[in-house]
């Protein structure tokens, strides 16, 4: 048997272990079979199930007890449930979201700086960036004027025909004609909210919610609705319907799918009655549908789009998180709002580069961004159970994590006398980055809790950096 | 003698005598000497003397009279003074602004359409596209994880080194830190706007000013202050004054060298002015240097911003027009506001594609620019020359133009009784677009001004059109 056939064969047995713990079958204190068992019963040699077991062990899901066998581990729990909506003027957290994010992003030029904290994945092997320069190459010979022909939108039709086809697997219906083409996600949720708020307004948003929000709603004169935002099922639908019903709000930004940074997805029957209410009261809702692609589940669900029946989900996404990083090719549908968006993109930063449109196009038309995007999700997912497993294991007792439904990040909340912001500090001190909880916020809550990215090699360096996160936890609550 | 040093040498007497009468060493009636002397005179080919005098025909610089020789044509008087300041809100121009654009965008899917409107350089042979394939191709192959590694601020250093030296041609020292990249010039635009006005503002612009403005205004909700602008002379520093003194104006949004659309550069004197004024009443001068670097003089004249003493000039450029349209790499540098302009980029739209930035950078630190830039500016000017000379050929008798001082623009105006939009729609009817006067005042002035664009080939299809675009100017001056 060769080596490549083994190591499926010990990933097969750690997936299918792994896979009856997250359901219950083998339930937390539970005692593995014995290697030598599970070797009759699987008819593979010990060395594999050793190895299928150390899996288990790296994961974070079973420990060994000397002379006695595995056990399953205490799973994490989730977070608690999110705190109650509060309006009003925000506190400044905004201006302390870009000033730390400052820090992370001036910390990344230093030699050996672990980034624990970014949503921005790195690293060549994770995205087909060879066959990407491949196509750019070879589109570059047929049209060697591309380059030296000015980028005028609506821009490539290859690619925008391409997006509306994956957006039937997210039930969107999308038109080719419709669909504006952005520098990023971030620039379509900013043209957004530009497009259907005026300065003074109230906008409603998750709590927590995507950092960037924050300096964007400040900039623009926004005043931040907290909406309470359960970490499993995602925003809390009675509340929206309050807002909404007493027009307390003028347009709402939500992540409906794989929310940053909490993870979930909102269930089917919540997604329907969001796209009826933002329909029936008339007040649009961009949807950040960024992370959407990247639902672990193999048939994803739909996004609120899917049900938009009369043009108030304003779609936004982007190739960053799930293609080409480097590219910041994103892309909005507006709905009714189409028209003006437009015109808005036109009036604020003209078009996109046609040559990295068309390059990514023709991936997508070659019909290997399944393949991809599926070798991608479990290598995420892996990644995900791994930090859960080290988190579990190095990071006080009482802190619960996320199992996000898809993407690449985690949410903790740590004992209550934690302080994050102190620990960025620390962390930062020791070439560390992690994102502390109130940056989530504009009311700076979540004081106790982070976000941990696991978009990066899972390397020693990596589990060094994290293990030194708990440790430094350890020592905040013993000095408390 | 070859082929191509034939051309050269017809080439070089058309630009000799072209040179001599722009300087009026051959006055407007004047007579050029016979085509056998000036063979004898130069010791050149009769054919080639033929050659170089059916050029300056066909610049419309000289006509031939039957059995009389060739004569230099009366020059194109340049527009008139523009109109005095007039403030308050606009009329919405700002909408009508993009429906026309749009309209032209819509017409570029329209086979046999043909643009004389848009400032958008297009064409293979112009601008090094094949030059830059190659270097992409080498970063890729160094650098295969480039497309994989997410785009970050503060993006290619490599860049950022190179417009800073390049800045130094304009007179600029910009410190390579200080360098935001952005989506081409309209981003830098829109991003300086944002930062230093709030709405409800008064801002100083041109007139005539760039029409993109208009609409970009409208969506900040601020009010545009006209200022008059000389087609030779640019900005009435006069009139700057007395709103900067009287503190009329939040900031000032300027075009000093290569206006569009009137391709002036303001005597260095007023620019220092300007600077001076600025950093006096403490308003903040957007400086739009998109064209700066298209001066068709060898030294280039300095940008405001060489002279910005106390930090109140954010300049702004890109390299659509002069390098790679396609690529859409802007950039600013934001003077004391660098720091809330660096923050108000990374939340609006994050960062920019590092492997665009890496491969102008690359090329510019080969040395092949100022070579490019050379023949671009030779090639631009006798599109220019020669756009001029059909004007003047084909279009009403009273018809003014600008012999602009860079770039590839015109701005023409025509006979009172003329309206360009009436024009414009009569034009896009027969597929062909023209850019009409009002489109570049929030007062909806100029109804009797055009621009022309030339930077598209200047082949038998361009020659038709605007051929055409005067026929349809002497019919509504007929029916007038």
């Amino acid at each position: 048997m060769t080596d490549s056939a083994n190591a499926t064969l010990y990933q097969q047995l750690a997936d299918d272990l792994s896979l009856a713990i997250s359901r219950g079958t083998l339930p937390p204190g539970a005692r593995l079979p014995s290697v030598r068992r599970t070797s009759q019963s699987r008819n593979l040699s010990l060395n594999t199930v050793v190895a299928a077991y150390r899996v288990l062990e790296d994961r974070g899901l079973v420990e060994a007890r000397p002379q006695s066998g595995y056990y399953v581990r205490a799973r994490l729990p989730s977070p608690a449930r999110a705190p109650t909506t509060r309006s009003g003027p925000a506190k400044p957290t905004e201006n302390k979201v870009l000033d730390l994010i400052g820090t992370v992003l001036a910390a990344q030029q230093t030699p050996g700086f672990i980034d624990l904290a970014l949503a921005c994945p790195r690293g060549g092997d994770f995205y087909p960036g060879n066959k990407l320069a491949r196509l750019m190459g070879q589109i570059l010979r047929r049209q060697p004027g591309m380059i030296s022909t000015y980028a005028l939108p609506p821009g490539s039709e290859r690619l925008r025909v391409q997006i509306a086809r994956r957006g039937l697997e997210l039930g969107m219906a999308l038109e080719p004609d419709n669909i504006i083409l952005t520098n990023g996600c971030m620039e379509a949720l900013q043209l957004a909210l530009r497009a259907v708020t005026r300065p003074g307004d109230a906008v409603g948003l998750e709590s927590p919610t995507y950092f960037n929000l924050l300096p964007l709603f400040a900039s623009l004169g926004l005043k931040a609705v907290e909406i309470p935002t359960d970490p499993q099922t995602g925003l809390a639908m009675d509340a929206v319907e309050l807002l909404l019903s007493e027009q307390r709000i003028t347009a709402l930004v939500a992540m409906p799918n794989v929310h940053n940074p909490l993870g979930c997805s909102m269930p089917l029957e919540a997604k329907k009655r969001l796209a009826r209410l933002v329909n029936q009261y008339k007040v649009p809702l961009i949807e950040d549908a960024l992370y959407a692609e990247l639902q672990f589940s193999d048939t994803l669900s739909p996004a609120v789009k899917a049900f938009d029946d009369d043009g108030w989900v304003i779609v936004c996404s982007s190739y960053n998180k799930t293609l080409a990083p480097d590219f910041r090719v994103g892309w909005m549908e507006g709905g009714r709002f189409g028209d003006a968006l437009r015109k808005l993109k036109f009036a604020s930063s003209v078009a996109q580069p046609q040559v990295l449109s068309e390059t990514l196009g023709a991936f997508l038309e070659s019909g290997g961004y399944d393949h991809h995007l599926r070798a991608l999700k479990r290598r995420y997912a892996a990644h995900v159970e791994k930090v859960r497993g080290l988190i579990a294991r190095h990071f006080p007792a009482g802190t619960r994590a996320t199992d996000p439904a898809g993407g690449f990040l985690i949410w903790l909340e740590l004992p209550e006398q934690v302080d994050s912001v102190a620990l960025f500090h620390a962390a930062i001190a020791e070439n560390i980055s992690i994102m502390p909880g109130p940056l989530y916020s504009p009311g700076g809550r979540y004081r106790n809790a982070m976000r941990l990215s696991c978009c990066y090699p899972m390397d020693e360096r990596y589990v060094a950096a994290l293990t030194r996160i708990g440790m430094l936890a350890h020592q905040q609550l013993a000095s408390a």
